[in-house]
């Protein structure tokens, strides 16, 4: 491997930019890593735990001289960081994101964009539940997809030197409109989430189940929902808001085909039921030969002990 | 170890019961299995893999001088099942079941129990995605629950010695109340994996998003959905039928939880989706502390190179 952009600069380190790091230290994929948190806890942590060759205290210090500028907050303080860094990047700069959503990133950092320098979005999927500094590992993004979003009128050469730096630190890249991405994203990711928090928030709440119960008895399904559901408060949120438009369009999907098998239920169509149970195999097998998950029968499961 | 019930019926042949073959001859419990399942195809490849000491072409004949009958079938048929062996039943014999769903089962298999031979009620709660006879490995139960729910008037000794039986399976036993089990597992399990099926087949009927994209980047969240959603439907379609009460009410309260989050999504409410999002962090905390889950940063990930 060699190295792709000589100086980084990873504004926020959580999951994704700490895993950022060291998939570059992996690769050798630069020379200099400078990083910068809000937070002066976070700051403290990565400077303990080595994230970053260095971790500053500003935003400014932080791209300054920077070949490639992450950034990797909450979608929704993007455009501000954006607007504060602007006069401080280098001409020949790239900029990139690594949020969820695009669309509104796209408006809201683009236009801080000085002339020279080139803004490139991204959106590495991978992640965990975990967050925070601490959360980071390199092999993150090893055979994940990241979608790379460019801007009207991006330079082709920019693209494909982001595309590079993903695919160095292990991913694959595909290029994706906005909008489609958006779309996309809510039905494999947003609404999903959303929904999980929710299932896990009604468990919660019920008088005549107790919390010990919802813990002890918690069960394939329900499990896999909470792990969703510790995921980060601030991202999901950022998430939902900024990406509103495609998350209520599946929203509504979602909820008009849950009444119609709450019906089926309610009138004891078992013919249905079972033909929407049978259908829903299919996608299941197409992900297992694209090879995104594996089939191994310890769904759900702590301790497999064959 | 030691046996347990010496001569043991197994009527159906799936993940359950083929799990339950493995799990005896582990530790030795029963000196003679006998298997029966409705289908040809079933009994031919039980056969072939070794599944049950014995595999018979009739129930008459598996469950005649049988100590322990265990009902492990879609919970829709096991009325007729048990009205069907209940002549041909050993006195003193014990009869379970390994249902999802408790009240229906015990108000359409109970009536049909001779007097003489105790019907003990059980939901083994373990499981994968995966069915059929082959789906079995004797390490299923280890470490998971199984609810036991005793009928009116049960014998107290034969309920000690199904618990003693799940244990000697590697499971923990609790005993509890039909109408609440049926509550606790729509809340932990049923509408968990309703909302799943709801979810995957929304992705798959979008057409402005291609069957492609939703395999090729399905995230964490959706990729769990269709792990679920992968569950046998004829299984699922019993326990929905006959566990309407429940179900119907839990989606009540969830679809009202999701109607507020997406009120606050459209109205840009940012401090209740946050705090929403924030406290259902807690539950998945008592999750891992109570041992039912592992920590490891794999969430939805293939293969994790650190």
């Amino acid at each position: 491997m060699s190295v792709i952009y000589p100086r980084v600069a990873l504004i926020g380190l959580g999951l994704i930019a700490s895993s950022m790091f060291w998939a570059m230290k992996r690769g050798g994929l630069a020379d200099h890593v400078m990083g910068y948190a809000r937070s002066e806890d976070t700051r403290e942590t990565a400077r303990r735990i080595g994230l970053g060759d260095e971790v500053v205290d500003t935003l400014v210090d932080a791209v300054r001289d920077a070949d490639l500028v992450v950034l990797a907050t909450p979608v929704g303080v993007m455009g501000r960081i954006a607007e504060e860094i602007a006069p401080h990047l280098k001409p020949g700069a790239t900029v990139i994101d690594v949020g969820s959503v695009k669309r509104t990133v796209i408006e809201e950092v683009g236009p801080h964009i000085p002339a020279g320098v080139q803004f490139v979005p991204c959106h590495p999927m991978a992640g965990t539940e975990h967050s925070g500094p601490e959360a980071g590992f390199a092999s993150l993004f090893d055979n994940r997809w990241c979608l790379v979003v460019p801007v009207e009128d991006a330079d082709p050469e920019a693209v494909a030197r982001v595309e590079a730096y993903w695919q160095a630190m292990g991913a694959n890249t595909e290029v994706m409109e906005p909008e489609h991405h958006d779309l996309v994203c809510a039905v494999v990711s947003h609404v999903p989430h959303l929904i999980a928090y929710t299932m896990v928030g009604v468990a919660d709440d019920l008088r005549r189940v107790s919390d010990q119960e919802v813990i002890k008895f918690s069960a394939a399904g329900f499990r896999d929902f909470t792990r969703i559901a510790a995921s980060d408060p601030t991202m999901w949120r950022d998430v939902f808001l900024t990406n509103k438009e495609a998350t209520i369009e599946i929203l509504g999907r979602f909820t008009e085909e849950l009444m119609a098998l709450q019906r089926a239920i309610r009138t004891g169509d078992g013919e249905q039921l079972h033909a929407y149970f049978t259908h829903t195999r299919a996608i299941r097998r197409g992900i297992l030969q694209a090879g995104q998950d594996t089939n191994e029968p310890d769904f759900g499961r702590a301790k497999v002990k064959r």
